[in-house]
């Protein structure tokens, strides 16, 4: 049941259908939304647009650009040895945050999860092995998540190319730093003790 | 650092800028957008404008609204000896949800709050006492939010309104239905036990 009048009653269904806002947080944001500045809102509003109409996928990497080629796959002093494949963009921006790694990137579009109906044909793989095919790439770095889903799929990727000469890795499992062993899962612990390494 | 585009950090920043959405929500909500279909999208789009457009504030009670008077206020049938005075129009929401009260509500648009600037003259009290004067009304509910400054402001009007020879109430206090005594704060629990009803 609710007392709203049908615009504020819409805009609060409308917020609660995007990912993580409950329908407290959509009436909070409704509200709020409602008491700003007409120009502040506008902002949002053209933000929401603007990216609707100019973002699009790298056509190499699958990455979001606002180009046909995304700016990494455009960056000529990138190694081209070196890939790394990963889930989704956003995972791209928190690996360029380590400033670890200067190779260039794979977005699959998710992760291989039969629960959902995803299988490797609703992913960017068979985009992953046209583009190794006569590349000069000589490691591929498989940097999906650490979930069940994210190593099935690495090892989906890892058994298919284990012939074509390529070194395949993945980003080690262990604990996070400023982490703590007592309150780390087991699973967590058991791979960084499996995993340890020498001083 | 990021490394997004300008369109898609663009996004990030505006609806970081939401209460409650941090940056990680940003970016989430900003790839959920990205990803959906163009008339989803266009929904919302259309939802926050329409509301920037139509609703309003009712003239009389401060509540929302898409005419000049709400809803509410417009209700011949709704008891006009009794006034609920609440804090935000989502208040009203809440207290209709529990169709005990069928009198009327007054909005005051916030709480005395003088860490953050905000006075008597900040808020709709003049025009509560205003509508009080000459008015039907035979009890007021203050029904502000049982923090430190809700209670302060439900103290301020009941000073004011004293020698009015209005009744003035206030919802009761006490542990939250299917609550656990162990659990409440000290406050709520003392606040339960000083109120304590006889069976």
């Amino acid at each position: 049941m609710s007392g709203y009048e049908t615009a504020i009653q819409n805009l609060i269904d409308e917020l609660g259908r995007l990912p993580g806002i409950g329908p407290k947080s959509a009436q909070r944001l409704a509200f709020y939304l409602l008491t700003q500045e007409k120009e502040d809102v506008s902002r949002l509003v053209k933000a929401i647009s603007v990216v609707q109409e100019t973002v699009q996928f790298c056509e190499i990497c699958g990455n979001v650009t606002e180009a046909n080629i995304c700016l990494i796959c455009q960056d000529e002093r990138r190694d081209a040895t070196q890939l790394c494949v990963v889930e989704e963009p956003k995972d791209i921006q928190a690996i360029e945050r380590t400033r670890v790694f200067h190779g260039r990137y794979h977005v699959l579009g998710g992760v291989i999860d039969p629960m959902k109906g995803v299988g490797p044909d609703q992913l960017r793989i068979q985009q992953l092995f046209a583009r190794l095919q006569g590349s000069a790439v000589q490691e591929v770095i498989l940097a999906t998540n650490p979930t069940l889903e994210g190593d099935a799929t690495a090892m989906f990727i890892s058994r298919y190319l284990a012939e074509s000469g390529v070194k395949i890795t993945k980003p080690a499992s262990g604990l996070p730093v400023g982490g703590d062993l007592e309150y780390a899962d087991d699973i967590t612990l058991g791979r960084a003790l499996e995993g340890r390494q020498s001083l």
